[in-house]
């Protein structure tokens, strides 16, 4: 199973992307996690490293898609 | 049956995407259709008319996504 993880920030711009994409990726290829980071800052690190430079953006497998602009991950440290 | 428009151009940045965006796409609850706007350019109208402004882009019912960068759709005029 591969893993798609969808890091957001509650921002409208993600909120509107979470309900969308992230329900549209099919679940019997990928185990989907959701990470808001505004309320997880311990994982803004995780996501540095897999190369989010803003949110919404989602990652499957180690290939990072940013979506749309809701804000930069740096303004969420 | 919900519909997917995945634009692309062609470019690498698209092909990426292509990959594993519209793959991970959940064939049971959306009709994924795959737009090379490079190959398709009587398809730039219908784009525009859906808000496309860059590819790849992906249009989940009527809501578009920009994912990353890989041309802009003047650029394909």
């Amino acid at each position: 199973m591969s893993t798609a993880i969808f890091y957001h920030a509650g921002c409208p711009v993600c909120l509107g992307a979470e309900q969308l994409v992230a329900n549209a990726i099919d679940r019997s290829k990928y185990q989907v996690e959701v990470v808001n980071l505004g309320e997880q800052a311990g994982r803004i690190g995780d996501a540095e490293d897999a190369g989010v430079k803003s949110v919404p953006a989602l990652v499957l497998d180690d290939q990072v898609f940013h979506i749309n602009f809701g804000a930069s991950i740096d303004d969420l440290k």
